[in-house]
């Protein structure tokens, strides 16, 4: 059951950062009814592109829902955009399903910014499995954290 | 601007999962109001204890937030547990809030299940940094997947 | 052509860890030429049992070849040790050939002592490739170093 | 106690391999004298240098020390190899001392060729520890494994 009270109150009297969460959920719900898409893509509310061969760049805003009790990117969503950039990397380019076996992060600075880019090479292509390096860069260009991941094809 | 005619459509049509996904945004409003924690945590929906000194255990159910495309739960969200467990150790046991430098993930088996216990204990307390090994389980009790931390201590 | 002024030198003259030195590659050469032991085994001279099923517990003696600059084990030492260890499990267990695919390293404590035992059990057993743990404790007991391995099957 | 016997066997009649073992033995021990290098460094047999500021190109021979069982490059020299390589990238940089704290290695190709180049530059100098990647190819320029490492600065 829906609390209506309270979200009659927040649409009424919500802060900006309460309605903006409220409308990355009903964007959630419209892009899963319209496209399938896994809710918590549409949380993290990323765009991507493959503008050459073997080659990744994946971008998105900062948003409340990002944030640590720091306030900066909580590192597990930085894991899960990076996990994200790698395995479509994987995907877009081999045609391929894939899953991950194994990820290693080093959170290197701060994430603060009003965008992030990911950035995802191949170090290894193969028949089983491919290993991928991926970098995420704030709004001014600095590196705040670097990863390796290993996927495995499937089908 | 909130889409009141979806939010409408939702709470008046919407099937179990979307008024789930709404509910969870409520309560993510709620307890940061309340409490000041975090949206994401409320999305993780995880409660903890420390059963005994310098161990954790931290469970949380599934939920339709949760999923990747397979339909099992997103390595992204195994790591934001694992990262939250670890680091959560760490502030609860030296009473010192911490950073994350490193991490490293290995995927076991497909992240199904019910309901899911993360369990982490020091290898390591040093005075300037913690390093820390987690292993997530579901409710079969079989080992989903397995981490290990490196977590710096400020102030 | 071997320097056999040098070679006289050490063995009327060299001081113990030289002497133990030369000792240790002519050991080496006895064992490859009777066993086909691959070198760098003998010069870590380790011996290894698997007391129970799945599990192994390998020990070395500390000696001059394994030290680093600061005059602890070197952390390569270290990493190939924990490599063997958990690479002998998969081989031992598994009775079949194995390559290491990705290894992650903690190093904890300084690499002192006289005698180390590393100690490794699995974490997942596949049809193709297995996730192993590995800790490795000085002869006082001090957890010095932690790592997982994921070690691809073949043949 | 030197085995005479033996090593005389060795020097009349001993094979090329078994000639190059001693041989590296007895370098070892001469650069020990002279300049207190470490042994482990003499059989690696590696030269480095710094060609531009903040990167390191290190560069080592295959010889039959390096050896695993199948004949490739065991995964703990490969290891041993990115750790020095990385580390000396560190000391030479910042003109300080450092320890490694935690390592990830990728195995992405067999290690096989006549020699190997480890190249390392920095992802993150910071005031207490430093984080660094470094990569190993062939002589045929393959790309045989991929790491990084974190160093703590020490004095």
């Amino acid at each position: 059951m829906i609390n209506k009270d309270l979200l009659q109150d927040i649409i009424e009297n919500g802060n900006e950062e309460e309605q903006q969460l409220i409308n990355l959920a009903l964007k959630a719900i419209e892009r899963k009814r319209e496209k399938n898409t896994i809710y918590l893509s549409s949380f993290l509310d990323f765009t991507y592109e493959l503008p050459e061969e073997d080659y990744i760049e994946l971008t998105f805003p900062m948003s409340p829902f990002l944030l640590n009790s720091l306030g900066i990117i909580h590192g597990g969503i930085t894991a899960t955009i990076m996990d994200t950039t790698m395995g479509t990397l994987v995907t877009k380019s081999l045609k391929r399903q894939c899953v991950t076996t194994e990820m290693k992060i080093n959170y290197l600075k701060p994430g603060k910014g009003k965008n992030f880019t990911a950035k995802a090479i191949f170090l290894h292509k193969g028949k089983t499995q491919c290993v991928v390096e991926c970098k995420v860069y704030n709004d001014e260009n600095i590196l705040i954290a670097a990863s390796t991941g290993t996927f495995f094809l499937i089908e």
